[in-house]
C-alpha cells in the first residue's frame, strides 16, 4: 500500500461547504492510487464555541473535564467528512482517538502522544476505506481523554504517518512556508523546499503554519511533510532532509516574529546551580515552555535571570517565583508584557559569519535597544519593545533578501 | 451505598443557566446522604443542530457516522454539568458511553443494551464522586458509537439503576404522568402513582413523558421510577408495583392520542399463516415497530391486513410491500397518513367489562367513523380521521373521569 497521511486544520473544513471540498479533494488523491488517511481539526469557530461555553460555567474549568467538552469538535468533523465521502460514493470510515488507542501521556490539555495501535487504521485501509481520524485528542492509560495542546492536529498526522511509513501532508489556509509570515511582511517569498532543521527553528519561533511538536516528530522518524493550501492547487513548500542538491545556499532562510511572549526578569537570587535548576525545573514540571534564557552573576554573588515565556503561563510564573520570594526575601521580579521576539533562521549560518553582526549593527543604526539575544547553530533570536516589530522585520527583511522580487 | 439514578432530559440541561440549575438539584440529592449518578441528554437543541449539519452534507447519512455525530451531543452536557459540579466544590466525574462500555447491540441509531461495565462508576462512588454519564449512547462489540434512538436516556438510567441495584429519579419539564397530555387535553389531572403494566401502555402509545422501552425495563427489574419537574419541588409521579393499597380503583388510568402513524392496508394478498408471517416478519427485520394489526380472510381465499406503523417508516413499508407486489400481481394496497390513534388504559378494565361499549357508543353517537380497533387486557385503542382528535380526546376525557375537579 501506498499510504499518505493528509491533515485539514480548522480553517479548511470551517464548513460543510469547505467540508465537501475537502472530500473532493481526498477523492482526488485516492483516484490517484493512494491509500488515505485523513486528519482533521474541529471546525472552525467550534473550539472558540464549546471554550466560551465552559467559560459561562465557571473561570476555571477542570482540565479533565475541558478535554471531555473539546474532544467532541474533531468528532463532528470527522462523521461530517466520512458522511461526506460516502455520499460521493466511496467508502469511509471514521476513528476517534479512544477507538485507535492513541496512547497519550496524562497531563490534560497538553498530552503527548506514546503510542498509536494502527490495526484498525490498516485493516480498513485493505478493505479500501478512506480513514478519517480526529487529531488533537488520545486517551491516557486510564481511557480518559486528552487533548494534545497546540499544533496537536498536525503531531497527530506526523504520528500516524510515522507508524504507518507513510508520507505525511499539511493542508491549511496558506500556500505553504514563507520566509516571514505575509500578514507581517506583505513581500515575503514563499519557500519551495526547506530542512526540518530551519523549520523547528521557524516553527518553535510561532511562525504560524507547522508547530514545533510536529516537525520535531517529523525528523525524528524522517517523515517527508508537505506542506500546501486547501483552497489551490499552487505548489506548496516540502519539508525534508537538508539535500546535497541545493543549488545556491541562502543564509538565513526564514525569519519570523512574536509578540506573544512575556520576559521575566528576576534579581538577587542567591547565585548557584542548583538555585537555577530549581527554578526551571520548576517551570518544566508545570509544561511552561521557556524560550530565551539569559543569566548573569553579579559581583555580590547574585543572580539575575531573565527568561521568555508564552504570555498564557503568567500565572504560574508568578506563583512559582511569588514561593522564591518567600525563601529569599530580598528577591526583586519582574514582567515585561510589551516584547516582540524577532529570529532569523538558516543553515547557510553554520558557514556564513557576521549574521549576528548584521542584525546588530541594523538595530543600532535605527537605535532599536536589544533586550536580550540568543542564538543557535541556525538561528539568532532577540526581544525589542513590541512597537518596533514592524519597523524590525521590514529592516532584516530587505537586509537579508527575505522578500520576493517585484 | 444508597445509590439514586437520576436522568435529566434535553430541556433541563438546555442552557449554561439550566446545567447550572440542574447542579444544585443533584447536590441537593448528594447532600441529602444519596450517592449520585446523573444521565443526561444533549443540551436542548443540539441534536436538531447535528442533525441539521448531518443534513447538509447528505440527504441519507450513513448511520455509523450519525452515530458517530449524535454522540457528541451528551458528550458536551456531561463535561459543562461536571464542570458546574466541580466549580461548587464537589468532587464528579464524567463518563461517555465508550468509557463505561455500555454494550449494545449493533444496530445504529436503534441500539439496545446489552450490559453495562459498572465498575467505573462504583469506583467513583466510593471516591465520593458524583458520576455523570452520557445517555442515549454505548458502543457495540466491535466499539463503533451506537445510539439507542428514543428514549434513549431514559432506557440508560434505568439499566444502570438496575445494574446497581439503584431507585430512578426521570427529571423532565412537566410535573410527573397526566391522564392525558395536558397540551391535548387541558384539564387532564397528575396521577400520584402508576403501575408499571400501566405505565408500560400509556407510554407505548407515545404518552410523551416516559417511553417504553425505559418502562419495560423497569418493569423487568422491579425498578422503582419516580417522574417529576426539573424545574419545580411539585410532588410527581410514582411508577411502581400494582400496589394492594390503592383505596378506590379507577377503571381508566389515563389516555393518550397519536397523530405519528400511518395505516397500511395491504388487499389480496394470498391466504396463508406463512405469508403473514412472512411479511411482519420483514417488518420486523428494519425494525419496524407496528403497533395494530387487523386481519381478516375473504372468501375467495385472499387476505385483507391492515396495520399502523410510526409514520418516519413509510418508505422501508413501501419496500417491503412493493417487493410482495413483485411476487404477487393482483396485490393492493394504499396508505392512510390522516390518522389519530386513540387509547384507553387502565387496571381496572380487568375488572370492569363494558368500557369498549362505552366507547363504541360514544362514537356512534358523534358519526365519528372507527377505522381500526385493538384491544389487550388493559388497553383499548382505536382509529379515527386525525380531524377528530381533538373532540374524542374530550368526548372520552370527560367520559371515564380523566379531567381534574375544578
Amino acid at each position: 500500500m501506498n499510504i499518505v497521511v493528509q491533515k485539514y486544520g480548522g480553517t479548511s473544513v470551517a464548513s460543510v461547504d469547505k467540508i465537501k471540498a475537502v472530500a473532493d479533494k481526498i477523492i482526488k488523491k485516492s483516484s490517484e492510487g493512494y491509500s488515505v488517511v485523513v486528519i482533521v481539526s474541529a471546525m472552525g469557530k467550534t473550539t472558540d464555541e464549546l471554550l466560551s461555553l465552559a467559560k459561562e460555567v465557571t473561570d476555571s474549568p477542570e482540565p479533565r473535564e475541558m478535554d471531555m467538552l473539546l474532544t467532541t469538535g474533531e468528532q463532528i468533523t470527522i462523521s461530517l467528512l466520512s458522511m461526506a465521502l460516502i455520499s460521493k460514493g466511496y467508502s469511509a470510515i471514521s476513528f476517534t482517538g479512544h477507538q485507535l488507542n492513541i496512547k497519550t501521556t496524562s497531563l490534560h490539555q497538553k498530552a503527548r502522544i506514546k503510542d498509536i495501535n494502527t490495526s484498525r487504521v490498516i485493516d480498513a485501509l485493505e478493505d479500501n476505506k478512506i480513514v478519517v481520524v480526529a487529531g488533537f485528542q488520545g486517551v491516557n492509560d486510564n481511557y480518559e481523554y486528552t487533548t494534545l495542546g497546540r499544533g496537536g492536529s498536525d503531531t497527530s498526522a506526523v504520528a500516524l504517518a510515522a507508524k504507518l511509513g507513510a508520507k505525511c501532508e499539511i493542508y491549511t489556509d496558506v500556500e505553504g512556508i514563507y520566509t516571514m509570515d505575509p500578514r507581517k511582511l506583505k513581500m515575503a517569498r514563499k519557500i519551495d523546499k526547506i530542512s526540518y532543521e530551519e523549520m523547528m527553528e521557524m516553527a518553535s519561533l510561532g511562525a504560524g503554519v507547522m508547530h514545533y511538536r510536529a516537525v520535531e516528530l517529523a525528523n525524528k522518524y524522517k517523515i517527508p511533510l508537505y506542506v500546501a493550501s486547501t483552497f489551490s492547487d499552487e505548489r506548496g513548500t516540502m519539508i525534508e532532509f537538508e539535500g546535497e542538491d541545493s543549488l545556491e545556499e541562502t543564509i538565513i532562510t526564514g525569519m519570523a516574529s512574536s509578540l506573544d511572549d512575556i520576559q521575566v526578569t528576576v534579581l538577587n537570587l542567591p547565585s548557584s546551580t542548583g538555585n537555577l535548576y530549581r527554578l526551571f525545573g520548576q517551570l518544566a514540571d508545570k509544561e511552561v515552555n521557556v524560550d530565551m534564557i539569559s543569566h548573569m552573576i553579579t559581583e555580590a554573588g547574585k543572580m539575575y535571570v531573565s527568561f521568555t515565556i508564552p504570555k498564557e503561563d503568567i500565572a504560574i510564573a508568578e506563583e512559582i517565583i511569588g514561593n522564591w520570594k518567600k525563601e529569599y526575601s530580598d528577591i526583586k521580579w519582574e514582567i515585561n508584557k510589551s516584547i516582540a521576539k524577532i529570529s532569523v533562521v538558516g543553515l547557510g549560518m553554520r558557514t556564513h559569519s557576521g549574521v549576528a553582526a548584521k542584525v546588530f549593527k541594523a538595530m543600532d543604526d535605527n537605535n532599536i535597544e536589544i533586550k536580550m539575544v540568543t542564538t543557535s547553530e541556525i538561528k539568532i533570536s532577540w526581544v525589542v519593545d513590541s512597537h518596533f516589530e514592524e519597523k524590525v522585520i521590514t529592516l532584516v527583511g530587505k537586509a537579508f533578501g527575505l522578500v520576493s522580487i517585484e
